[in-house]
């Protein structure tokens, strides 16, 4: 691999641009954000601006946030693009992988889903080794070639992750349990402890640790709980369901049920 | 100070006679688990074992569960108990503060709660330094003196800790959005994940973080549900009033509305 059209140089894509870069592959890249761009041609990391009419690269990375990254492949499609492998790096796979084998482009598109990051964001977050050991969810579609699946996980096992081939819907409905419940989890966590007229820094270590994840980016969730509302949802409503019983036992000052369920929760998470 | 009582060699208790031995203090210690004392002898940490019917040292640290502490308390009460302090490190303080105004030492008597501490529990996970920078919760009964208020801020300053004074019921309301709920949360949603049949092995850095808390010790947390058990039910309430507004927002498709939510947290969680 030569070149890489990095799409997007948030945490995600300023990463890759990052470890490739150091590799000695040539990055062309694309933001919305200018100033993202300038830093990383300054940094080193990325050699030259990308024009999405007319994209020459061995790979092309669509590093956008989730609807963005249906609107870039519509460009994409509408332009010249010969890379023999698309990807995406999106934690919702279902709906982009639709879009993907509708286009000129289908055969060499592959849906994939590293598991890095953090709540932080932004060119100014990223940096190098952050796929190193990671798992990466790699999702064809319909369409998609086995030589594109081929080069997909080529391009993952590269950079240190373990590709794992994963259905599109199925893995959508993994990660509304591992990923996006805990985020709303989270979220919602921290809007109640905010009601309550408590500062953050009344918060102990635990409250710390589980109101973290909430200073993610409000966009990025946003957009990622529209394309995945269904099984979120579903998520959800077991969340609340197990919250209920805590409620219950507690209402009803049920010591034998409290244990059992703070026990059956440590039996899961002993084995994390 | 020249020697310390310390009933229950857990993480707590077993961190402070750490601390203690190692500025030279003589530990006298008791704990329901003898090979905990027999590995603290060891260790040089514990000096002798501790026998409650008949206690010299010059403080007294009840570092027992919640419910346990009541019983070691009346204990103490019942034999000869001369220290000049008499402390506990509990999460909750109503309750003991309580039963500790109507016994004869009362006014040697003075709740508290460091801030310290982790997912972890027993001897094996206590170390060296725990409390150094952090905040200890220091809560008087109606009949603490003056004198044992001073000398409790002293034993915790001795540490590195910095005291904050705070009646009772406030702490509890307090700690039951910031330390109660976080840990039901925690474990509401390990078990919710758990029912999806979803293995810990799945979960992203997110998850993990968000299910950690799950691994503490059940009887801990039934005991401190029960002791705290109107206040926790309060905050738990406000949760899942915020989880529904998620529920809703979700259901309804609405990307105003769910950003609102998000956006709200992380003002909240970017300033932890």
């Amino acid at each position: 691999m030569n070149s890489a059209a990095v799409i997007g140089l948030g945490l995600i894509g300023g990463s890759l641009a990052r470890d490739f870069a150091a590799r000695g592959v040539r990055i062309l890249a694309a933001d919305r954000d200018d100033g993202a761009i300038e830093r990383a041609i300054e940094d080193g990391v990325v050699a030259e601006r990308l024009d999405l009419r007319s994209v020459d690269a061995d790979v092309v990375v669509i590093a956008a946030p989730v609807i963005d990254a249906v609107a870039v492949l519509r460009e994409l499609a509408a332009g010249v693009m010969n890379a023999p492998l698309v990807i995406d790096v999106g934690s919702a796979k279902s709906s982009i992988v639709a879009v993907a084998s509708s286009l000129p482009f289908a055969e060499r598109f592959i849906g994939c889903h590293p598991l890095a990051g953090d709540h932080r964001s932004g060119y100014e977050a990223s940096r190098r080794g952050m796929f190193d050991g990671e798992r990466v969810y790699v999702c064809p579609g319909a369409r998609s070639s086995e030589e594109s699946m081929k080069r997909a996980i080529r391009f993952w096992e590269e950079l240190g992750s373990s590709a794992v081939v994963m259905d599109a819907a199925q893995h959508d409905r993994l990660m509304a349990s591992v990923s996006h419940l805990p985020q709303i989890a989270s979220s919602a966590l921290a809007n109640a402890i905010r009601s309550a007229s408590i500062a953050p820094s009344d918060l102990g270590r635990g409250g710390r640790d589980m109101t973290r994840l909430a200073a993610s980016s409000p966009e990025l969730w946003t957009q990622l709980c529209l394309d995945n509302a269904e099984e979120i949802s579903r998520a959800l409503e077991t969340y609340r369901e197990t919250l209920a019983q805590f409620a219950h036992a507690l209402e009803d000052r049920d010591a034998e049920g409290l244990g059992a369920l703070f026990s059956e929760a440590r039996g899961f998470a002993s084995r994390l």
